[in-house]
Parts: C-alpha cells; structure tokens; sequence
C-alpha cells in the first residue's frame, strides 16, 4: 500500500478529549472514528489490527474444538423472560420496538439465544460435549461511554459456550478455555494472568478474568508474583493435564478487588512476591451449571432420564484487546508504538527521503516494496514529500515493527534497517526478510 | 471434522413453513435457525459457507483498489436529517430510543456515515480516488420477511462507496465495481448479468443489477441471450478497456421488468434471441454523482476551489448469495445439492459402512481422513452406525461436491469416488487428491 493512496486520516496533536493513551493513539493515527457517543467506525489501520486479533482468537478457539456460529445482534425478548433477565439487565440493555410493536433487544451476551438452539437441536448426551462459538457486535448501553473502544457501546466479542452432561465434564470443557485463552493472549504478545474473579450478571461460582497489567488499568489486582513463571507450554488437551495447569495457577494467590482479602493476601503470598497493582481485562471465563438450562429446560437423554445440562460461558474483548495492547505496549512519553507482529497492521514500512526534484530513492524503494511483497509481506511504504524525520516520527505513532529507511547513502548491501524502539542496523534485503519472517512464525 | 461430534441439526422433512428451496434446504441441513421473524442464527454448516462467500467478495474488492473499514450497526439520525432521508426511508428502517432518549436508528445501508467519514478526513483531491468498503449486517424491518434468509431482516452485506474529482473518474471507479463484481459471482460459479436497473431509494441515473437465472427468482427479466456469451475474462484494470467491457455488455437489450419497454424489446433483440425469464438479485452497483455530498458538504480542495465529490455505491448480499447459489444449484426433484467448491462447506466427505460389530471400515476412513488433512483439505467423516444408503441421502442434501465411500469391497488402488450427480468411479487416493486440489484451485 502506498501511504499517499491510502486511507489513513493522522492527526497533528493528540485529541483533547481523549483521556488515556489508546484512545489518543487511535484517534491520532486515525484507526477509528467515533460516529457518536460511545459508538465508532474503524478506519483501514484500525480495522486490520483487529481483523488480525480476531482471527487468532478464532484459530485457537477452533484448536480446543469450539465450533463457530453466528448468531444474530437483535433478540427476541421472549427468550430473556424465560431465564429472568428481562427485568433484572437494566437500562445498559438497548430495548427495542419493530413496527409491529415486538419487544426487542440488542444482545448484549447470548446464554439465551444459545441455550434455545442447543435446546431445539440436541437431544440425547451422546452428542455431548458441545462447544460453540461466535464473533459478534454487541452493545451495552453505558451511560458514560468513555476511554475509546476499551469502553463503547457497541463492541466486537467473541463469546463462547458449553454443554455438558456433568460437573465433571463440564469443568474439562472450562480448563479447554482456560488454555486456549493463555495461547490466545500469548500469540499476542500479552501476559495475561487468570484470576479468580467475581461472577456477576452472568452467575455461576466458579470464574477466571484474564488481566493484562497496565497502568491504566480498571482493575486493581493483587497478586502473587510468581504467578507469572507458571509455565503453561507444554498442557495437554486432556483431563488430567488441563487441571494440573489450573492447579499451578491456582496455588499462588491472585485475584482482583471484588475478591480482595488483606488476611488471605498476607498470610498466603511472602512480602517480597506481593504485588498490587492495575490491570485491565482481556478474557472472562465462568462456569454456572444448569442455570440457563433449568428454567430454560435445555436437557438431553440420559438412559432414559432427562438431565439438564451444565452450561459455562467464555469471552473475549476483541475490539477491546485492540486499546488493550496498545496500553501495554505504547510508550507515550517517547511517542513510540510497537505492534506485536502478530496483529501489526503491516510487517513493514519503506520509508524513502524524497526530494522535489529527485525521485531516485522512491524508484528504489518501490523495488524494495515490490521484492517484499513477492515474499507475502505485507509491506506500507510512504510516498509522500515529507521530510524524514516527520515520516519517522509518524511510523513511530503508527507501530509496524519495522522500518527501512531509504536515503542519500543508499547501499544494496546495507540497507538502513530499524526495529522501532531498537538501533538500526545495516544489511541487506536477504537478511531483512529473514528477520520479519521468522519473527512472523513464531 | 467428525460428524457425530459436528453441530449439524438435520431434520428429517422439509420443514412445511418453508416455500422455496433455499429456505426449505437450509432449515433442512441445519445450517439456519430462525430466532425470531426474519431474524437468523447461522449454524456451523450455513457459517462456513457464508464467510466463504465473504471472503471471495473481501478478495475481489482488494483486488480492485477499494480499501476495507467497518462502520457500526448503529447510527446517530443525524447524518440522516443531513441527507433527507431520515423521513423518507419509512417503516423498514428500525428505529431506536437509546436510554438518553436520543434518536439511533440501525442501518439499513451506509451513504450517509462513509459521507461524514470521508468530509472529516479528506481534504484534497490529490487524495482521490477514495474507494472505501465494508461487510456488516444491516436491518430492514420488512412487514412480512419471507423465504428464509432472502428476504429477511437481518442481513450481511458488502457495501462499498467510490469518492471522485469528477464524472469521468467517477465512471471509472464505477467500471471497477463492474468488473470486480463479474469475477466475485464467477468464483462462486454463477453466471451473473449485469442489467440496467432503477436506482429506487439510493437515487442517482446510472445504476446495474447483477442479476443470476432462477425460476424461483423475485426479479422478472427481458434480455438478449447473447449477453451471456460476452467474455470479461481479458479485461484490464484501466479506463478504456474497462469501459469496452460494459460496451459489450449494453450492445445487447437486458433490463429488469422496472426498465421493460415491449417496443424496444422487440426492435432491439432478434426474434430468436428474446428471453424473458425469472432471476435474483445477487448485487446493484449505483452512480449519484454529488447527492449525498452536496447537501452533506462533502467537498475537497481543488485548485483553491471547493468541489463536491462525485459518488457512486455498490452492494453484494452476502446472506442473500447462500439463498441465491441453492436456488441455482439445487435440484429439488431428486434432492441433490451441489456447492460449487469455492464456497462448499467441506472439500470432500468420507461415508464408511459401519455395521455393529464391525468398525473396520471405520478405521479405513479415519486413516483417508488423516491423509486428506493432512493436504490441507477439509473433510466431514461420517462416523455414525446409520446405513450407508442413509448416509448418502442425507450427504447428497449437504451437498458436498466429493464423496468418498468405503464398503465391503474396499480396495486401496480402487477407492470409490464419486462427484455428486455423477456416476462413480474407482480410483486410488493419489488421484482422488489430485481431482480435488485442481478443482479447487481454479
């Protein structure tokens, strides 16, 4: 792509109204525009930061074997009277009348929905396990929609769902989240740790939060510190050693303020491992048995028994997870943003010193870009007559990991090579694609 | 993928409130459930076929320079009252009270957001052409939703919008959506012809539908069969070979029954060449020139000079075009679905006849179906006990192009094979891969 082509609407300053660094740095490098309150269209960079984040949550999801659906964004309220929400979501629940006078609504999560299709589809526990997924729009109707996309109305989610004939069973089914959310937010590049965790609205007794550290974070955490050298690579996807996983989460304390004991705190974790801390929420996992299932009657045949199943729900912010990292990784006093390879929004940026009457360092970068995208990098390179160091200073804002940089002492063999936030090197174009490329595979 | 862990809630009947064969074969194989009037989940069989579908239109817009963002499903009535629209649109738009009592209503199309979108980011018209596009759900609270997903109230559709300086650049971008939209049906196996149409609510003089045969089809047709012979397939991308193109197309009389004048039907189309048939709409590509930038103030800078920007827009109905390949595809009277391979769920089934006591051919057929993963190819293995003359009833439905089948004579070097609405034929796997990948990568 070629900047001056693009659709990429920068910003001078950072917008006043934006009060934490995500939300700047979006608004800045034109990712997203909010269209109203609480409410934004993502713009080409932003949009493929996310498209990158959703399709690893879905490859992971798919990993554990989650099935993918879709369900629609407007329900029936029939459903939710059946399960008792109706009344009890409140006013962040976007109600809604079609012309014929039906109440509606905007889902804001689906245990509803997707218990009355297990239900009319599912009947004996020989097909049990299910476990279904969808990426879907939600809103919930905040009456103080602020911070950018971490807390909107309208929002991208992935929410999962499981079925289950037992307790049993139905906690292998959790721990299968439980890894694959560790795996999700590693390909990422987060540290994201599992914490016992409230379960609110949704119910049950059993839940994890999956919290990034930041300072900007919502949550306060305290936590055990090393919980951070637990050592998830080497899980299996089965029974035994899925708790064996959780069991070594689980023996260092760590949970959030909701849940927050001083006693418990001081008593289980060694001064010198006690951390507290802010973090902000990237996963929830719960599991609530036959909650949804009982008074939805959603049971199967059990040698002849009915038995209703017992459920659990599992989400991802994925619009969210898009400021989420880039509260854990921009560097706002420095002005420097790095995107994880993973979800950058391209491998690479060319970067050509451009005079008004010279057009020889365009043509070799133009070479460069056409080698690259040869390679199936995916590669932006700014075509524009801006001086250098307004090009540098703009691709630091923008965060793809690397840059080459094109200028008057141009050599084949040692092209200027710079991972952003490092000290550029000089190589050339063989070495510069083995380094993006094996960064990508790994 | 095995089918007895697979969620695909196939029903034994065609379902009785279903009048057309799409809306009949998707309840039918579970790919759709309704969840309320014109409303739909999408399971996983109907799922993997829609982001198919997708993911050809997301190709072919890239392919043509038009760059990917996302506008929300919700939408401020503002812009709306901007345009004139806002009283216009009438019933079918659903409109919403947040809880602050501001007017939201849910999109039924887009003009009016990628208009202030493109006012407050573009500023001159050296950065035009802008082609901008997107694939969201969109509502229309149609009083009666009928015929499953094709006509129904939410939908998923790719709607794209073209900026230009002038006419004549604006002609341009639309001749790009033509051409992008004659390869899009063409990977999906339709032959689509694009027809002067009515441009209805959206406004503007010039407009096409792309319009595919169907008996079952809402949309009564008159055209020259000779339309149907006119090759693209040597178009390039650049103004006069693309405006040659649709020359070729227009020499020959093709309209909708909106546009049909019986006189020039019958002077303009040779006795022998008149057709006059029944279709679906599967896309409708619009040029408006500044209706919607005028009274929005959408202008750029031109020479010191403020010029309103030229647009056209251009929408493909994803959900719709699952509906609209079954019409075209299936054959009802035998029940036989054939999904072109581009967009069928799976590439190739396996049906093994499993008796009692007996899972030997089970074990025969895992092992093909390691072999075929291992090519990269996507295969649904039916592992129940059902008899095989089931088994393949119920596949010729699912309307996988590929069936491998495993009995009592099973032979390594003589694996029956079979394409649906072929005959059989006996081949080993070496060959049967071979068939496939080629296929598949037409």
């Amino acid at each position: 792509m070629f900047f001056s082509k693009s659709f990429i609407p920068i910003l001078k300053n950072n917008p006043t109204e934006a009060k934490i660094k995500s939300h700047q740095l979006m608004l800045r490098t034109g990712m997203i525009k909010q269209s109203s309150a609480g409410i934004y269209s993502w713009l080409p960079l932003g949009f493929k930061v996310m498209k990158k984040i959703e399709q690893i949550v879905r490859e992971e999801q798919n990993r554990v074997g989650v099935q993918e659906i879709l369900m629609p964004t407007i329900q029936s309220s029939e459903i939710w009277k059946e399960s008792g929400r109706y009344d009890d979501y409140g006013e962040e629940m976007l109600r809604i009348k079609d012309r014929q006078n039906r109440e509606m609504l905007y889902g804001p999560t689906n245990e509803e929905l997707v218990t009355e299709i297990f239900r009319s589809s599912i009947k004996s526990y020989k097909s049990l396990p299910q476990l279904l997924y969808h990426i879907q729009w939600k809103f919930r109707d905040e009456l103080r929609p602020r911070f950018g996309i971490m807390r909107c109305r309208e929002f991208y989610m992935k929410d999962a769902y499981s079925f289950d004939i037992s307790d049993e069973e139905a906690i292998y089914s959790y721990n299968k989240f439980f890894i694959s959310y560790l795996n999700t937010f590693k390909r990422m590049e987060l540290s994201a740790i599992p914490m016992a965790a409230d379960t609110g609205p949704i119910g049950g007794n059993l839940s994890h939060e999956f919290i990034i550290l930041a300072d900007t974070g919502e949550s306060k955490i305290f936590t055990d510190k090393r919980i951070f050298e637990v050592d998830s690579s080497n899980t299996l996807l089965e029974k035994n050693s899925l708790s064996k996983l959780r069991e070594n989460y689980e023996k260092y304390y760590s949970v959030t303020d909701e849940k927050f004991n001083n006693n418990e705190f001081e008593k289980n974790v060694p001064k010198d491992y006690r951390l507290q801390t802010k973090g902000i929420e990237v996963g929830h996992i719960f599991y609530f048995g036959d909650k949804y299932s009982k008074p939805m009657k959603a049971s199967v045949d059990y040698n002849g028994k009915k038995e209703f199943v017992k459920m659990g729900s599992y989400g991802i912010g994925v619009s969210r997870l898009v400021g989420a990292i880039i509260e854990a990784k921009y560097d706002d006093k420095n002005e420097i943003m790095k995107w994880p390879i993973s979800v950058s929004p391209y491998d690479c940026c060319i970067l050509p010193i451009i005079s008004k009457n010279d057009n020889s360092n365009l043509d070799k970068a133009i070479n460069i870009y056409k080698n690259l995208k040869k390679l199936d990098l995916d590669v932006l390179i700014d075509d524009t007559d801006e001086n250098i160091s307004s090009k540098i200073k703009k691709f630091n804002l923008l965060g793809i990991p690397y840059q080459i940089i094109i200028g008057k002492n141009f050599n084949e063999q040692k092209i200027e090579f710079k991972e952003v936030d490092k000290q550029p090197i000089f190589i050339p174009l063989e070495e510069i694609t083995k380094i993006i490329k094996s960064k990508k595979s790994n």
